[in-house]
Order: structure tokens, then sequence, then C-alpha cells
């Protein structure tokens, strides 16, 4: 079995004053000029415990298996010249679908000891590092079906990127397990990286960037991981090359214009994300003011224009990429999942460096939503694109990008980067600023900081009471617990001790200031009346529509829950209550939103669907129709059918 | 100069009493169930002419070089030995650019004598020739990069979509000169084919099909020409092996279902399309009256559910696919032009299966808005998709399918087969049955069939009055002219002598039966106040939103006419008059229709454009805004910019 590990280094049980650093995918540098510093939180029991049980013993053990099935293992072993075949796999990136299963059973690692996990890791790393070329270039698609032609073709070829997730696998793996195989191979490969690739003038052979950015983030990461400045700039050297034409000049690329004067996101959705985490690393360890300033501006472009209610990002199946701004659509939501895991990564980043609560509403958002829809309750089938609707008499195409579940893709860059999130949430929960903690996701669990630790109760997302226990803190000294309320919640009150409060300040946080002691216990309780949202009008996709919301979740109707029809012809009737509905039966247990609506009885137009506007509108049906609304990211677990997120209203 | 020819065989200007038949692309032989035979019709002036003018002095003539310089005449010379060096161009299909040149100019020519014209006819008819392989196996593609490999990717090989649009072209060539080089270039192909493909048991080595439908209706039409009868088996036996799974059962490839137990239109929207026209085809043909059921009921499910207002069709970028029914986006509506040119050549076909005006009907619709959008007013530049909304801010990402105006594509598919259409206009707009003249469309210029003559006089679309003379007519025998009034018609008024009649019957035609004396004159008015129009409720994407129509023409907004903002926060007002203006300096000459609207002021939404639904809505300007509708086959000729047909009401 399976044996816990503290996630808090040199942190007993009664941790020391000492600030105990996470070891987490983010971990700024001595020097950072991070607002914020990662805390330590021990998730135990409630909502995303159950989430990461299932990743832990279903989804991350099934990993080995699916990539020997779908030949990534096979590649290794044919490049290390230890088996006989083909090259298998579509993609000159299949190698990442390994690297990122090995981050995320390094981070399961991490949290508890499991035998038969680590002899999967060791053994694929050996894997791994038998792939390897003796000058350190890995890469086992050009290593076994371009003759080991290398770095021709950039702008495809995702060499880096494979890099890049490479090293976030190594990174994981030393930070979590304290090993260093794969840090070897992480750092032999990054550092012929910077044998080859430099600026003009540096007497470096390539001038050039990777069409699909990755390694940038990845080598910062190696740089705070190693303390060789030398990756870090030669991150810095990559984000500031793209954008200047080098792969062509195409936004897909992220190569039409430098970020530093970019106005809006734009192109391939994750190529852009994580683009912008490696910006925002920069700017975390070099304080380079102007991509700190880039980095802002475009976060809130985005989220005011190009982000859908769940958190999704992306509006084009074409090219995976961001659309217009405000075109949003709804079948044809892209929304990628790899997209929801950067925005959060990114936006992480972003929590840290600026010290905003925004960042953090942004990731709860997609959190509960966007991500979580990505992977099935039970953690064994996927979906690549989420839909905000899927239509009545909807004709799948099948394939990747399926409005079915799938049990693994041809190009299955998701499911391990959902494995890999999942197996190291607990890292992007909050943080510390040496004067206190900041909590910044209501999670049941333990959360420390500087000598600090919190205990937190909490049956959220179902119910808004979170109880806070003080359970360690200095004796005489004063800290601030900071509590994000979060942008959804219009209504809220704290207690704490005889004190209550109902308003936190401008930025978000809800700064409570006291020398505490043990047992001082807070409990914060968010209004979570179900809401109806509407959009910005520009968003065509959904007007005169509204969407359910209750708490952090969006809603959506299923059409299993509505058997006597479809859901094209529904309206909702918004003048009705809505009412919540606890179903520990459904779905694993979810809160249900029932509201009231009816069904427009279009009559039939003869051939052609369009007609005079003065016309009445086709009539509703005298009966009221109860809608079930059930969390977003429980859709498409039961059966196949329709589905939407936005109502239009009667 | 260029010297007019009769489009009438056999026919001087004083046509005798025997039916006509025009040399058109649809031309039914002599055993064929059709209800309609095609009429002959003289464009002479009027909108039509103009836009034939600008193709026959400037978009044909421009072809050969386009086809020299894009690589498809290089191509040709290789593959016949007189020329070295690469194969030119990015797909299996580039031939068919050549073949659709030759079929437009096969039109023209049988229009009016054009020396240069026939000369580069001459000289690319023998180019093919001569690129022909002995046994009648022809394509370049094929031919050079693959070591003359074949049939062996019929999913994405092309070879037989090849070989239907040379046989179009041939069959054009020879039916419209008399020239008969290109036509056995194709029966030797045909011949080849027939030799290769068929049923099990035919003693044929391949049952297979081609992954895009075109040879199929092709086939048709060659045996129309030449009365092989094995040329409409062949085309029977392709039809009925779709949906069958022998090329994996995609829908992309109309592969999913046989189209005799489909229920709507799917997958690739060009390929459904020209399946279609030969199903109709070989049910005009042989009598299959199961084939002419499913096509009845497809052209309806298409039309009902995945037709955009302008005709467009194809709702995906990615795969070039219908959607879902109802699922018909503005920004991201495919509408590719070879759709729109599919759609009308299987209007066509069913108009003359059937007789129902309803065909001819969608064929007025797509003529004017979503064909005539795909070629700029000058003839040189083309549009691939045809988008209903260009947003404020867009990016465009450029190539075939960019929302600006290019000068040839990629994948040229699209402006010779607009050229081929615009080229052999004047066969889709009149029909006979043996007992009169059906007139399908109002175009000026002169209409025969059966002895008769009727001339047309109308400035439509910009006014509804069309002026008949009968011109021509036996003597002593009674009649009929048939009439369509358009759907789109709320109100019109025919008078013919002493009558007048304000009602058509219930399937669009008003019929006048007389005993027609020459210099009789019918005057027919159209109703062309502006309408606003709505959509069925199910077209999620146009909510609260009208379109502003006159006539057949459907109206957008562009930029350009509203320097004082972008188009994204216009609402129009409804309640006020919507105004005609006639602007002959503008865009060639269009009446526009001016309406009334103002600007949503939406407030900063902070970071999240999302807001309680019970919010007031964002306020609109006091000033009101004069709104200039265009109408959409004009746009994009002036400058870069936002668009959009729909238009959000207050």
């Amino acid at each position: 079995m399976p044996r816990p590990r503290s996630t808090v280094p040199s942190s007993s049980p009664s941790p020391s004053g000492a600030a105990a650093a996470p070891l987490g995918p983010v971990h700024p540098g001595p020097g950072a000029k991070a607002a914020l510093a990662p805390a330590a939180v021990e998730v135990r029991g409630g909502f995303w415990d159950t989430r990461r049980e299932v990743n832990a013993r279903t989804s991350i053990p099934q990993g080995p298996g699916l990539l020997e099935s779908a030949g990534n293992l096979h590649n290794l072993r044919l490049a290390a010249g230890t088996a006989e075949g083909e090259f298998r796999g579509a993609y000159p990136f299949v190698d990442t679908d390994v690297y990122k299963w090995l981050e995320a059973a390094a981070w399961q690692l991490g949290q508890e000891d499991d035998e038969a996990l680590a002899a999967d890791v060791d053994r694929i790393v050996a894997l791994v590092a038998g792939a390897q070329q003796p000058d350190g270039y890995l890469n086992t698609w050009f290593q076994l079906t371009k003759g080991g032609e290398r770095y021709k073709d950039l702008r495809w070829g995702h060499e880096l990127y494979c890099a890049g997730h490479l090293i976030q696998a190594a990174v994981a793996h030393h930070r979590a397990t304290g090993r260093t195989e794969l840090l070897d191979v992480a750092r032999k490969f990054a550092d012929h990286i910077d044998t080859v690739f430099g600026a003009p003038g540096s007497g470096k052979p390539i001038d050039g960037i990777d069409g699909h950015p990755e390694v940038e983030t990845a080598l910062v990461e190696l740089y705070r991981e190693t303390g060789e400045r030398r990756y870090l700039d030669l991150a810095g050297y990559f984000v500031d090359r793209f954008g200047h034409g080098l792969l062509g000049g195409e936004a897909y690329c992220q190569d039409r214009v430098p970020l530093r004067e970019a106005d809006n996101v734009e192109g391939h959705a994750v190529r852009q994300l994580y683009l912008l985490a490696a910006a925002t690393d920069l700017a975390t360890e070099t304080g380079d003011d102007e991509l700190r300033s880039a980095a802002e501006r475009l976060w809130t472009a985005m989220t005011t224009t190009k982000t859908h209610v769940t958190g999704g990002l992306g509006a084009h199946h074409d090219k995976e990429d961001f659309g217009d701004p405000f075109e949003l659509p709804n079948e044809r939501a892209y929304c990628e999942t790899c997209a929801a895991i950067a925005s959060i990564q990114w936006s992480w980043r972003m929590a840290l460096l600026t010290g905003e609560a925004r960042y953090s509403d942004l990731i709860e958002r997609t959190l509960y939503n966007g991500f979580l829809a990505g992977v099935s309750l039970d953690g064994e089938r996927w979906l690549y694109v989420n839909p905000l609707q899927v239509r009545d008499g909807h004709t799948d195409t099948g394939g990747d990008q399926s409005a079915r579940r799938t049990r693994w893709f041809r190009c299955a860059c998701c499911p391990p980067n959902v494995m890999r999130l999942l197996a190291s949430l607990e890292h992007y929960l909050a943080s510390t600023d040496g004067g206190g903690l900041q909590i910044h996701q209501y999670v049941t669990g333990r959360y420390f900081a500087d000598g600090i630790s919190v205990r937190a109760e909490t049956e959220y997302p179902w119910q808004g009471a979170i109880a806070l226990t003080v359970e360690e803190t200095p004796a005489d000294r004063p800290w601030t617990l900071s509590l994000r309320i979060p942008q959804w919640c219009r209504d809220f009150r704290v207690r704490c001790g005889e004190d209550t409060y109902d308003s936190a300040a401008d930025d978000g946080w809800l700064r409570l200031e006291r020398t505490w002691a043990p047992g001082d216990r807070i409990v914060l309780d968010l209004d979570l009346e179900p809401r109806l949202t509407a959009a910005d009008p520009r968003v065509d996709a959904v007007r005169g529509c509204v969407t359910i919301e209750r708490g952090p979740l969006v809603h959506c109707l299923e059409q299993v829950d509505h058997p006597d029809g479809g859901l094209d012809d529904i309206v909702i009737d918004t003048t009705r209550p809505l009412a919540v509905k606890h179903r520990p039966d459904l779905l694993g247990g979810v809160t249900t939103v029932v509201a009231a609506g009816r069904r427009r009885r279009v009559p039939d137009s003869g051939w052609w669907p369009y007609r005079n506007a003065a016309a009445a509108d086709a009539p509703l049906s005298a009966d009221l129709l109860e809608l079930t609304a059930i969390p977003y990211y429980a859709w498409a677990n039961r059966q196949d059918g329709s589905m939407r997120v936005w109502l239009p209203t009667s």
C-alpha cells in the first residue's frame, strides 16, 4: 500500500519556525522579485482529495500501460537500440506523453511512498536515459525517422518543446524524490541546447526558437533547481526571439509580434500560454518590469475578451487557436484541456509575482470547470476539447476532438497533463509573503508557512462554510491570515473570535492580522445562492442567454436528465426561483440546481428557416419543465447526448 | 474583338418550332425522367451581364497566366516529358484547376468567338492530351511524385475527382464548340476507369470509390454527351458504394451512411453536394425513385437546418464540413465558394427533375449572395470562405481561409469554379416542359423554348419590375408562360393584357396559359420593400438579431461605411423605417438600405466579462446612428475591416 509522505520538507507535524518551501512546480529562486512565495498544503479529505485519489489510484497507474500500447516506450527502446521495429505515433512530440507522465508520477511520489509506482518511474527513467544521444540530444521522432537530422524544422519539429517537458519532469523528480537520474539527462540536454542556440554574435550556430514554447519555462525551473544562471539566460533569449519572424511570422507559433508589444493573446492557445508562463517566470526572477507589464496587460485582455465562462481558452478547432475578441462559440468552443492547464500554470505565476487575488480567481474558475471537465469521474477517459454545447442530432466525427470521452488520443497531450496538474495541485493553493499565509483556494487540509499551520475543513464547493483552525503559530509574533474572497461571491461573512467581517479589500483579499494562538478558529461563509449569469453583449454567441452558476461551479443541462425531448428548444424562465438539490447518488455526489423552463414550439417553416422579423416568436409550451443543471465538470459521464451551458431566456 | 454567338443551337434569331436544347452543363438524355428540360437564354444587359463581362474580360483571360505561375501547366508538361523540373503544388488535385478553367473557357467560347481564348484553349487542351498516359490514366501528381502508383490512396488521392473535372471540361468543350480533342482524352480516361472499378464479381480489379465525389456527375454527363450507357452504369455503381465503409466510414468522405438512408447532409460540404448532384442526375436518367426521394429529403433537411441566410453551406473551418442542425456560426461560417456553386448545380438538377420552384428559390438566393461574394467586383481577387461576420480587432491569419480577398489560393479550387459557373450561367435560368416556358430567374435577355422566344427587360435586383415581351410564338397553339414568384416575395402583381394576378400556386409558380401573339407583354412587379429577417430560434448564433434583405439580396454592414467606431457594439433600432438609396457611385452601382441604430455603451467589466443576469443591460447611445447596409456580395471590395450580416436588436 502506498504510504503518505508529508509535502512539507523538514517539516514534521510540528513545523519549526523556518519557512518551509514546498516542493512544487513553481519554486522562485532566492533573488526572485515575486511578492508571494508558494506555501505548502496537505490536501486531506474533501472535493479535491477525491479527484486526486482517482488520479493516484487509476489515471497515473494506467499510464505506463497506455504509453506501452501507444508505442511511446517502444520508441525509446528503439532509440536506445534495445528493440527493433518502426517508430510508432503520428507526431514529433510523442516523447512528451512519457515526460508528462513522469512528472505526474514524480509529484505523486513526493506525496506518498508507492513501490510499484517508484519501480515504474525507475524503469521509464532508464528508458529515457538510454535513448539519449551522447551529446545530450533526445527526440525519438528525429532520431528514428529523420536519420538524426536536427533543428531543421523548428516550426513543427517540437524538439525544444520535448526538451522542455523532459526538464520539467526531471525537476519534479529531483524536487519530489531527491533522485538525480532524470535531472542528469535533462541537464545534459539543456547544456547541449545551450551550445546550439543563441543570439547572432553569440558564437552559437543557430539563432532560433521552437514553434511550440515550453522549454522556456522549463529552463527557468531548471535554473531554480540547479542555480545555473545559464539556463535562465537561455530562457530569456528564447522568450525575446518570438515575434521577430524567425518562424515565418505566424501568430500560430507566437511569431507575429513580440510579447512586449502585443495587446492581446493570439494564435495557438497552449503555445501562447506556455510562453506567457515563461515570461512571467522571467519577470519574477529578473525583475523585468516591461515583461511583467506585458504579462499583466495580456492576462487582462485575455480574460476580458477571449475567455469562456468555464475558464476555457481557445475558440477555433482549426489551428487550436484564440479567436477574435468576444468570439466565444459554444458548440465549437475549443477549450483544449491543455490550455486550461496552461492557464492555471500561468495565472499561478502571476499570482505569486503580483500578489493579486484575481489570478487565483481565474485559477479557481478554471480548476472547477474548464480543467476538471477534461477527465472522467472514473479517471479513465478524457476530453481533449471541452465544448459548451452539444446539439440535438449531433453527428460526432470521432477522433481527438470528439465531444465523447475517449480512452486515449492520437495526440495524447492532455491526459498526462491532467495527471501532472492533479498530482501537484497542492502547490497552487496557498502562499506566504513572510508576514503570514495567503489562502488562495479553499480545500480541506492543512496549510503551512513560516512556522504557521492552519487546518481547513470544508464541504466546498457544495457548501459555503470553510472552518479554519490555527494549529501552530509563533507565540508572540503577529501575522496575517489572508483569505481570497472569490470574484463570483456577492455576499460573505467571516467570523473570527468576536469579530465579523463582510467586506474584502478592493484587491479581493480579506486580511486578518492577529497575534494568533493555537486553537483560534475562523469561519468563512461564502454565499452559494445559485446565480444566473449573462455575458458582455459583444459575446454574440450567447446573446439572450444565461448560464447557471453556484459558487465556483458553472452548470449545464444534459440530455439524459431531460428525457422528454432535446435541449435545442428549451428556454429558461428566469422569473422562477432556482432550487438547490444535493444528489449524493448522482455523478459521485453533486449539488444540482433546478430551474424552470419551457419548450419553444417552433412551427414548421417549410424549407426555409428564416422569416419576417415582425412575425410573432415561436410560442412556448404552457407546461413548465423542470431543468436539472449539473456541474459542468461532471458532464459526459453517463451517456452520449446533447448538452448546453448557455440557456436562452424566454 | 470577341464576336457573340447564339447560345441556341440550330436556332436562328427566329427559332423554328423544334425544341432547341441549350448547350449547357446539365443536358438530360432523351429517356430522362425529368419534368423539365433546360431552356436557352441569352443574357444581354443588366446585372448578370455585367458580372459575366468581368468574368469574360478579366477572370477567364487571366486564368492561363495564373495556372502558369502556380505550376499547373508546368506539371502537365513534366508529365508529357516536354519539360524538366519538380512537380509544383501542394495537392494531388491541382490538375482540376486547369480542367475547371478549360470548362469555363469552353462555355465562354460557346457564347462568342474569341480567337485569343480559343488559342489558349487549344494550347492547354494539347498539354492535357500530352500528359495522358497510353492507357488513359491522367494525374500529374501521381505520375510525377508517386512513381506512377495508382489508386492506392482513394481516400485522399483525388484521382477520380480529377477525372471528373476533366470529363466535365471535355463535355463543355464538345457541347459548346463541337471540338472532340478533349472529349477523346476524357473518354479514354473514363474507359480506363471502367476497366478498373466495379462491384465484386464484376471482374474489375478494384471495388472502390473516390474520397471526393465528382466523377459520378461527370460520368452521367459523359453518357448524355456520347450515349454510352456504360458511363451511366459506372456512375450508378460509384454513387451506391458510398456509405459502406470502403473509405473507412468517415462522414467527411460521404462514407458513413448510404445516401438512400441518410436523413441530413453531413461531412465535407462540397463532397456531399457533388454526390447529391450525381444522385439527382441518376434519378433523372433512370427514374430511380428511392434516389430521388433521398435527394428531396436531404435537400429539405439541408435548407431547413444547415443553410446560412446567404445560401452559404458548411459550418466548420476544420474539415470544411457541415455542422450539426442549426449550427450556423457567423465569424466561422465556412460557406466555401465551391459549396455555393455545388449547391446551385445540385438544385438546378432538382428543379429539372421535380419541376418545383423552391429549388430555383435557393439558386437565386445563393447566386446573389453566397456565390457572388466569392469573386471581387473587378474579377481579380477571391474569397474561398465567406464569413457572415468579421469582428472589430480581427486578426487575419491569412492563407486560403482568409477573410481578405486573395489573388489566388494554394488550393485554388474556387476561382475557376466561379469562372465556369458564370460562363454557363444562362443555362440555369429557364426551362421548358413541352407545354411552354418556365422562367426561373429574372435576367435581362431572351428566353427560348419550343418555337417560343420571350424578351425580358429588368433592372432587377435593384428594381422589382420585369417586363416580358413575347417575340416569337406558334400562331395557333396555346402554351404556358410560368413565372417563379420568389419565396422571399410578400407581394407582387402581374399584368398581362387586361388581366392582373397577385397570387401564385402553392408550388411557387404563376402559370399564364394563352394562345400568345408576338408583342404580347407581361409585366411582373415584385415588391422590393426592404425586410428585416429573423432566424429559426434554434439558430443560436443569431439569437436576438435580424438581417436586412431586399429582394433576393442579403445585406451587411461594413466598417468603412461607419467610420466613427466598430461594428461589434452596434444595435439596430427595428422600430425605425428602412430607407432605400441607390448609389450608382458605390461598388459598381448598388442599392443600399439605410437603417437607424445605436451603439451599446458597454461599461468596463474589470477583468471578467460575465455578470449578474439581473443587472441592467449596457445602455444605448442617445444619438441615432445611420447604418448603411450594402449587398453582401459586394463586401470586402474597398478596405479591410469588420463586417456583419446579422445585427443585434435593441
